[in-house]
């Protein structure tokens, strides 16, 4: 990011017409969209949530409370027609509202998908191997998708995105997000593992032994090594989604668990991508916390979400775009003229 | 509310494509919509903020940070004309973000203020009398402003709001909020005064000294007394706001702790009221808390907002508007053909 432009944007923020730090947290939001876009008057525009989606190996094992054909049927799902326009799933509907653009990727899901000319193509593989026993992916997939991420990062920026959202459908993806949580902040399995989409007590236990034997089988501590060995499609595709719009210089919106696990990946390869990362709301999940804490970021809300799609991404959305319209659009005292 | 419509919903909601509970309180929130549209499909669109803005004699005491003329400077601050558009002040630039419309009234204050054609005027007196020493308000001028605030209420749902934010502008106006909050919550004034925006210890004994001697010197208890006694004349506005957006069946966005003290009015008048409030984020003033707990509803955010204007309502407004699109344009498991 842009200390000079966050420097200048405390700068004016300090002289407009409010009582000093009255905007709360939008405050500091504001300065950082500041440093990401480079002006005291940042002017994000577009939305874009890139919805990626894979199947998942592990998930053979039982750790999720769905069956994997909940995956296929859900990427269908946010392409059908309604009668309100594309996609019938919680995330269409979000993005609707607030007018962001929805993009869909099958990164690796474990069916044939029916044509449709809204969706991205990416898939190397038709789900994951089972992180349990072998590594999930070879090195060469994890690295086209996550350049398949970025070319879609990189489309969506083209077609007017200022504020990216990366978003997973993926059953059994918590299993994976939590084993990358587990190895790239070296806690153990217990210390990351919640219920998903609502495991009950007995298979949450199992769901940690699973991803224990994970973590046990490989000693793998590079980056991209460890998203090989313990990650998913979907989760490479939403880290090429981060780096490039980073690159770019647009703000990334993290939307849950999942998600902070790919951006974990990401500041482990690139640090300054966390100066890009706005966390939305803190999800359900035990090990997003840690996620956060250790990214040093806070959530804008607390809305208790465990779905993915991005939905909490779409939600803050309009946080942020006010947070920077406070910077862009508010007067001085001095233009009020109201003595201070 | 609407029970029926409730159930509707929620029996709906049961049915969309996530798995249960996983919108967190957006599941609640959609839930109450449906009860105050009457539908299990509630379309809000237009979104209106009504900034009342009043004086107060108690300021007079020295219970602000801020002297008292900032008020009409504001006033004029969210009519200016500006590059961006009219209003220069936070709420104009967060509500042209979120396309809230802006209402601007004079309830009261304590200034000549310069004609325009979308100043609201309502005000009987300029500025209250010193709550410390006597009614802030007699009682013909208290019910003048919650039928002007019901006027301006009509106004903008004629204008086409669905999502009715009532916010205000007034130096001095958390202490009247304090007063009406310990009085109708039976607390005392310790226990329900802040530092509003941003009075130092000292300030904050004396503010508290100043708001005990209110209420000591008079032991009204009807709502309309009470809101006489020790309101405000912004806050009668607000109070007309809410019963006039209830009764047309809208929603009011509750922004913080003055707004709250209108509402705790409001509910002692017409228990009704409540199922028609959303409280947008918890304020950092002391009272909010105890004012959201009595009234039993959960705000959306915690960003630590204490503006006023409205903003934490315009802010919240999305939130809402997502809510409801949640239930009218989500597939259920069986439009999408995934077995459950």
């Amino acid at each position: 990011a842009d200390p000079a432009a966050m420097d200048a944007a405390r700068k004016r923020q300090a002289q407009l017409t409010k009582p000093a730090g009255a905007l709360g947290d939008l405050e500091d939001l504001a300065v950082r969209l500041a440093g990401v876009f480079g002006t005291e008057r940042p002017h994000p525009r577009g939305v874009a949530v890139i919805v990626a989606a894979g199947d998942h190996g592990v998930a053979a094992d039982g750790v999720s409370a769905y069956p994997a054909e909940v995956t296929p049927a859900m990427v269908a799902n946010f392409l059908a027609d309604t009668p309100a326009g594309p996609g019938g799933a919680a995330v269409n509907a979000l993005a609707r509202t607030v007018g962001a653009r929805v993009y869909v990727m099958d990164a690796g899901v474990n069916a044939d998908l029916p044509e449709h000319p809204a969706l991205i193509r990416a898939a190397r593989r038709r789900g994951t191997r089972n992180l349990r026993v072998e590594a999930a992916m070879t090195r060469e997939e994890t690295e086209a998708l996550i350049l398949a991420g970025a070319a879609l990062a990189r489309q969506a920026i083209a077609d007017g995105a200022d504020l990216v959202i990366p978003g997973e459908m993926g059953i059994g993806n918590t299993t994976p997000a939590a084993a990358l949580t587990a190895r790239l902040l070296r806690l153990n399995a217990a210390q990351v593992t919640g219920r998903g989409t609502g495991v009950d007590d007995q298979r949450l236990s199992h769901k940690i032994t699973v991803i224990r034997e994970a973590l046990d089988r490989s000693d793998a501590t590079d980056p991209l090594d460890v998203l090989a060995e313990f990650g998913g499609y979907e989760i490479a595709a939403m880290l090429g989604v981060m780096l490039q719009a980073a690159a770019l210089r647009r703000a990334v919106i993290l939307d849950g668990f999942v998600e902070g696990a790919a951006a974990l990946v990401g500041v482990a390869l690139a640090p300054a991508l966390r100066d890009y990362l706005f966390p939305a709301g803190e999800c359900a999940e035990v090990g997003h916390a840690a996620q956060l804490t250790f990214l040093n970021l806070s959530p804008m809300f607390r809305l208790g979400l465990r779905l993915g799609e991005g939905t909490g991404g779409v939600l803050a959305a309009p946080l942020l775009l006010s947070a920077a319209a406070t910077l862009r659009e508010m007067r001085t005292f001095e233009e009020a003229g109201i003595p201070t």
